[in-house]
């Protein structure tokens, strides 16, 4: 005869719950058992038994609503009551798969999330629409390069800040690994590429847009998007898999700020790493990107410098456009190892609403970076 | 013919340089091929031949120190500038696995760190002996249980801590399925369980520290930190696979909380899921989280209902005490399903220098669970 938990009070609950989907891999049989403890392991992480009867035992553990056969593996759809999630991205991704990331064989596929749970998230700012809006481009891809490689003063990265933005893409982002480094510090660099920016635009009569990249502990990169704000930036690149989604939530959510997110993937390789661990490419890059707030999501793109299939991404794409209660649809950026060539496929299977994320592979076309920018926009505008 | 990079100066760098130790799976003859491409991915991200020669070719890109064989797969020794991290942990994590991250069949294995990079991490602010002398106890490992099940009220919790705290348990700490749900509000359950600690301290003349678990975006969580410390909380619950690495670390710098940091291995799971992906547990819960500030370590312990194997584990109590410039030394805390007869064998592979974290276990000894907690103190103390 153990201890009992004691319960003066039922918690009081809606009723209403969220779906998350996952993959069990291994023997069909097992598969009951396994859902099962992915429902105790999510919420009261507590031996089944010893969970008092009532509420929590009805409602706040997960509820198996379905398990199904899928290939190889086994599809349980487990429900959680919305309370658990407490109304924060947080606490939700912790209901979805804190400790289950932790055990082997299960992935999280798709996230299935009512209209109440949804309504504490205020999603992406601009989305799809509100980018092509600051564009000033309807019905073709968004135009994006980088400023690297890594190493360079922030006056030399002006400089090609500005003969990108002479050659008429839509946007300039530093890549991912400009921080706040001896050789380029973090203000200087903002000062000079935003400058340098807003003197094409004044020469071109266009509108590109110069994305910071932003890392640091928290106050820190409040600090330094608020320093690119001021300094004329016209969005933030955020690396959540280093700074923390909630990080770039909270970022995307700032009035002061209002500028549009475009989330990086860097360090967020292992969730997609096995088909029997981790979340899947739509959920990670797609729904949860969009969850914290993400205007665009980058990825690698199939055929490049990286392993992502065809399907993957195109899996991704779907879920950055699919309906998500009243969070906008976002753009999908996937880059790594692209080049003019590539852009014909990538519109078969992105469509238009894609921001076409082309790096090292705009230096190749020609010794004038200005023109290859300009044939960049020619080849992605002839469809 | 290419566009060039300009460069009107090369960057000035210290000559210092950190290592990382990865595995890589597949054909030794296609090592030395990864290796190098591990070493541009991390930097420059840019076609080889395009990159300027001097400082950025020379120094800037990672360097391969050797490339040996380790059973099936090889062990690469990658060195970078000090200054490619920028003196942030964001950024250094970014150099060490970013974009590598998602690459097929790379693995971190180990961190070497000098010293000159150290210098702008505090790391962790009690560590072992910080904890011991909190605490009282010298020689024995440190007795921690958990509150919940989720779904209890902050009231049902807080009678719980006080069965606890009177059972001289070291440190009571929330579940981290704890955030701040309707049916236990966050300032509600910590002022309770706070107060409950307290009173039980004073009965027992012991020191237990209520750990309160603290989550939500960087300025919500740190404002739940403030509020907690005010109510009397002797530590703080963090999850840095949820909150982001660098918000724990954010906490842990605080002078103004200047309490312990436990961190918790939710959502990090995907990280340790593959030999051939990811971070090893050593490198992650041990190096990674003494890095970011946490006093102690908590991950799964062999044997209970996860799946890390007892040579894991080691390897994470190892590179919790291993030295690593002035950080302090940090506890592991395994948990995961232990129970009372799992001290010994724990005992035998940990030490002395441990955090035992039995949470449902403690229920089933008997009917009462302070009488539980006194037993559980005393096979803790019998070595």
């Amino acid at each position: 005869m153990g201890a009992s938990v004691p319960l003066r009070r039922q918690p009081s609950l809606s009723g209403e719950r969220f779906v998350v989907e996952y993959r069990l891999a291994g023997q069909a049989s097992d598969a009951p058992a396994k859902a099962r403890d992915i429902c105790l392991e999510q919420t009261v992480e507590f031996p089944e038994e010893l969970v008092p009867p009532g509420a929590i035992r009805d409602q706040i553990i997960g509820r198996v609503e379905s398990l199904e056969p899928a290939g190889p593996a086994q599809v349980a759809r487990i429900s959680y009551a919305v309370e658990t999630a407490g109304g924060e991205l947080c606490q939700l991704l912790n209901v979805i798969f804190g400790n289950t990331s932790i055990k082997p064989g299960v992935r999280v596929e798709r996230l299935e999330l009512p209209p109440s749970l949804l309504a504490a998230f205020r999603g992406p700012r601009f989305g799809c629409e509100g980018l092509r809006s600051r564009a000033g481009a309807a019905g073709r891809p968004l135009l994006c390069s980088a400023l690297k490689p890594m190493g360079l003063t922030a006056a030399d990265l002006a400089d090609l800040a500005y003969q990108f933005a002479l050659g008429g893409l839509d946007m300039i982002k530093d890549d991912h690994g400009l921080a706040d480094q001896s050789f380029s510090p973090f203000e200087e660099r903002i000062t000079l590429c935003a400058a340098a920016v807003a003197r094409a635009n004044k020469e071109t009569g266009g509108h590109c847009d110069y994305y910071p990249n932003v890392t640091g502990e928290p106050e820190e990169m409040k600090r330094r998007a608020q320093f690119a704000k001021a300094a004329g930036a016209g969005g933030l690149v955020v690396s959540p898999g280093l700074a923390g989604l909630s990080a770039m939530k909270a970022l995307a959510d700032d009035d002061s700020l209002a500028l549009p997110i475009m989330s990086h993937p860097a360090f967020l390789g292992s969730f997609v790493a096995g088909d029997d661990s981790g979340i899947s490419h739509a959920a990670l890059f797609g729904q949860i990107m969009r969850l914290a707030g993400a205007d665009s999501t980058v990825f690698p793109n199939f055929g490049g410098r990286f392993s992502f299939s065809r399907p993957q991404c195109s899996s991704i794409a779907s879920a950055a456009a699919a309906p998500m209660g009243s969070l906008r649809p976002i753009f999908p950026a996937p880059g790594g190892g692209m080049s003019l060539d590539r852009i014909a496929d990538m519109r078969s299977v992105y469509g238009a609403d894609l921001i076409l994320l082309i790096g090292g592979g705009l230096f190749r076309h020609g010794p004038n970076l200005t023109e290859n920018c300009l044939h960049f926009r020619r080849l992605a505008e002839a469809f």
